[in-house]
């Protein structure tokens, strides 16, 4: 079982990160990681924080020599700001508390209701975790996933398919050629035209002091037949992932395949008829509107997952609110943010994916130490091709 | 902490639950459980299968004198089917497994990737687990926990809001109203209008030999503010929410609220704004469009979530598949079946959602007996207020 | 992962063990279920409520031709006194709770601990439950776990060591042997001497109206190296042994190997020297101290776990206690009971051993059939040997 | 619920724990936390790392002016070793894993296992994360817990019951005074003369190259009544108790109130006989020999524990190993180790048994704020006296 928390405020010391569970052997490259923190930190729309903050990971446990212990890894991540907010946010008794306190809870946020259940009256105390910031420590641990899932050649990417009403037209099948299209554009989008309309809408939001949200798709390929499974509801991998991308922050709804546009169609233009490739020994499909997943299992083609970003609560125009001990009406408080978050927020898809992935990895095929794993996989492999 | 197994086969003797967590003292009604799964067996578009089972719980532990003690309980649904299939089914090795083989896997199902998973060449050895009649056993587990949440007067229902192409046009607010419609439509549609067209619909897919997806909601209602959690990510409400309705077969995508609209929107249309009722003393918002829930915790307003359902699989004119073992092209195995069950869909909805709010409101309340967590629920409530 | 949940009270319907995550095409065999339900039942010094049931399995999921199916299992075992309890132990509102009820706690056990817990005022609402009719079920569940260990050829046993005042002089250190003597001794005793001289304390104990406790010992003989692990604390194999022996009904304490004697000796008398076999190509101890668990991780030797039995606690000669209305003093309430049951209890033991084994196994090796689990294993075998 | 993890290797840079799960609002004291890491360090018979390490705690999330946020708590401890060690245990690519090779497994260590298991040729890799160092980590969440529970009037404490042949003759019941007398004993060791005696035998032991085991008690007073219960095997305190105490490095057994001696007497001198204190509106036992847990549940007395330390297995005088590569006899490696380290164990046993009855009272009193928590505890602490 592979397991991971994370800790840590928005303007706290540090997000910290221990994942419990790979096996030993996997070549971890540092650099890399610190490559997905900055695509997490990219992306056309984004605010002053991201200019703060140039997010490197630090590694104290469980990697010795580039390679993981089978042991627990601990990954932090130093919040620069630190330094301007150690006298409000510290451990200590003697923090300032009064200084920079919340009275104004921000609609669309955790603010209010996490006030009343933790029983706060600085909302400080609840909107320093909620922050998407902690999604910086996810997107860390869903590098070293992907470090993982790599030695299989599992390979994951992402890209934005709608920024407020701009979406794309036409889909790319290929999931290496996503990934190559996406990462040149400011905002992930394969098409060129709809980049360059939804860096318009972004221009527009902001002018505005408003703020737009959109859709991306993780897609993962290369994935074996079998992840998950249908025999107990928890062991589902739609579900398993749809949990997974649901626990973003500002995400509102997933779709894996075809999706919500399963709904308008005959079933006979839904399903995907199997064929046997009798060159590759193989069974496969000519369409993918499974999204990769029957039965909640992979069934091998690509695995297609699409979430729904709501726009960025923050607004430089503020929402009305209350404050929390008068009552009396008063405009929500202003947190410095972004515009439009989409594309981070497609990158830390593809790490919750990842971590997804790996855990059903593990689950499917054990071991202890990669090279063990790696030979289950390949048997089940030589397996598959046989059934 | 709550949690429940269920087992079971579709033509197996009989599917059982054991649901473990519940406090002591929860009045039972064993005909309302059966109230429920009669519900998940009705619906315009059923098959024969429908006709053969009427579904009735057997209590056989964890509940004394019309009280759960605490303890595990047992729940157990007879499959009057069983009879024709005991050969067949058999746990003794004497079981004539030849008959009734299944080696052409069915697009759209976990027949295929189940049978090489598992490495079985008799593919009922899969679809008998993977069937939505394990969905009778969730339906009687959701049962129990609407018994439980009715005594903090959380009240769930479902309703159906598209089928095929047809799709409601006005929506309800009021939960008891929309629940009232939805039991008297055929297809659990609140508008009479679009009942017919979807009945229509389910006509004239029947008549094609085919099949009809479509969109169900669950509402919910009377929701304390704070279940679920912003502070880690396995905690969020939404999040466990999009598990549970995610890992009910043949789902393939899950909002909450707005849902995929909100990419549409600009962020000043998608926040609901807040505002204090000093009458009832309570933080109150004119708008639902965060469908209950902000920052993974409810927020005191209906939780809102939409899931859709795709066309059944089994078509009586089957598509495209090969066999497993000549791996020759074959039309698809076929099971009896339905041409649409999307209301059916929406009544295990509810009950997913009404396991997944016990657990957190057991998670917020703790309490071993309901008068200790109506105790701390009321105080709650009385902290809520003042707060 | 595998995990399982049983249900049921002392007299009610039946009892139910659901077991999820075993893998695919374990043949599993009825009758040896059986056997080791009679086993449990038997043993000098087991009163009058184990003539009356006679405990037989029933199987009604999971299992199909003789093999598990990967799905979740079901087990039950009827109780026969059931048809004189229903009227009192019936789940419907108009049970008679007030025949049989029980006001006088039992020194001993759950009844007045669970009474207050969960707010019962008839203590058989708790002590129905805490029973130790509840082992028999997780017998079956043993059972399972022990077939499906069986494919490895782990053996599992147990003797006991000790009743009441009389230790066994010499062990047996071949886990075979052990099994066999132990199973002709009416008290489990591998040493005749001993068998005669604990059943002489048992008809003393049984003559004063009194009851007598013991020690166990489960042996789990072929474990592969390496099963549990010392990189976290939840994942230590004597850990998690622990946890199961420890929650068996009347346990009050569990030792590893040499246990509680390690504190006697210095350090170079306990630990197992280390010796290389160049024949066999592997690594081996001349001792086993350890009781074949090193750093949480099994070490290739013979698992050796005690776990001592504290006397039966309803006594036919009542200790005190109090009416929990009246508060005045009286003699515990009495329930029908054995003099003795460690021999049970041991057989309790071996089931939650191959339960914790089979969790370990499962979480190394994978795999979702058992010919695949059985190809990663033998092959880690090999792995090992030319480590 | 409660969970956290550690990390961290012996010579790495920093141990690290996460704690998620404990409410907002609790007091937390950082020199409280040092003051437990500076008795795990302590005690006669220590060796040449307690000297460099002066551990001392860091917090980096979780906790804001003092008191807890309801959010996930970082507690890290830096290694002071480390700068000796970074070129060695870097997890870069240039660490030079060569030095300080470790190919002589260690008997009575992870060494031989882990190695096995995690396919490492390097034994380092193992015993860095095996260390007990890690239980400085451990001693960490157990601080917080302790001031979580402090808050309930729950009190906590070990003392040294055993070190080789040397017992405790009489026990002291109350708990304040054996927390006071163990504190003064270099051995922590309430009987002077014993004190005296067990520092003669570490003298001897050191003297000796050999090493020493024993046996402490951990007490917890002050335990509402129903924590744990008997309704699932998981949840039983007792069970959950051992679970933690069994995983502290060389633990090899566990024992609840009259523990192992329960196998000597009959039952009518077992159990503790239920009164009533009219005065004070209470259950009592006039004696404790269940340990304060029946059924799996608290009984309202003190909590009584005891675990078995074997000697430490890191020999001056090392015992025969064989060398991994050649497979040839030598010498076992030495690391740099204590002659007994009993002392720190119980340290240790205090940390995971707050941790244990932190996790059971959020399980029955719920709550996000410590006051929530505390109103729910203080009504159920009225009802029990209403019983």
């Amino acid at each position: 079982m592979l397991h991971y928390l994370t800790a840590g405020e928005s303007h706290g010391a540090c997000l910290t990160a221990i994942i419990e569970g790979l096996p030993a052997g996997i070549p971890i490259d540092q650099a890399d990681i610190n490559r997905h923190l900055a695509r997490r930190q990219a992306g056309y729309g984004r605010g002053g924080r991201m200019k703060i903050e140039n997010d490197k990971v630090i590694i104290s446990a469980g990697i010795r020599g580039g390679y993981t212990l089978g042991s627990p890894i601990t990954l932090s991540i130093m919040n620069k700001d630190w330094e301007n907010w150690r006298h409000i946010m510290s451990s200590a008794p003697d923090a300032q508390i009064e200084d920079k306190k919340v009275t104004h809870p921000r609609p669309g946020h955790a603010d209010l209701a996490g006030g009343i259940k933790y029983n706060q009256r600085d909302l400080r105390s609840i909107l320093e975790r909620s922050s998407a910031r902690e999604t910086a420590a996810r997107v860390a641990v869903g590098a070293v996933c992907m470090q993982f899932l790599a030695a299989f050649d599992v390979f994951i990417t992402s890209h934005v398919v709608q920024i407020g009403g701009i979406r794309i037209k036409n889909t790319i099948s290929d999931i290496k050629e996503i990934a190559k299209l996406a990462e040149e554009s400011p905002v992930r989008c394969v098409d060129n035209d709809a980049t360059k309309k939804m860096m318009q809408q972004i221009d527009l939001a902001k002018k505005q002091g408003d703020s737009l949200g959109g859709v991306f798709e993780v897609r993962a390929g290369n994935i074996p037949i079998g992840l998950g499974s249908h025999v107990h509801w928890e062991r589902k991998l739609d579900a398993r992932l749809s949990y997974g991308l649901m626990s973003i922050q500002a995400i509102k709804g997933v779709e894996v395949g075809l999706g919500f546009e399963c709904a308008e169609r005959f079933g006979s233009r839904v399903h995907d008829e199997i064929y046997y490739d009798f060159d590759n020994q193989k069974f496969y499909h000519k369409t993918n509107h499974a999204g990769g997943i029957e039965g909640g299992m992979s069934n091998g083609e690509d695995i297609i997952l699409r979430a729904v970003m709501k726009p960025i609560p923050t607004l430089l125009t503020p929402l009305d609110s209350v404050d929390i001990n008068t009552k009396k009406t008063y405009p929500a408080a202003k947190e410095r943010s972004d515009t439009c978050a989409v594309p981070a927020a497609a990158v830390v898809g593809e790490a919750v994916v990842a971590y997804e992935l790996s855990c059903a990895m593990i689950d499917k095929f054990g071991g202890d130490s990669l090279s063990e794993m790696m030979r289950n996989y390949k048997n089940y492999l030589a397996q598959v091709e046989k059934y």
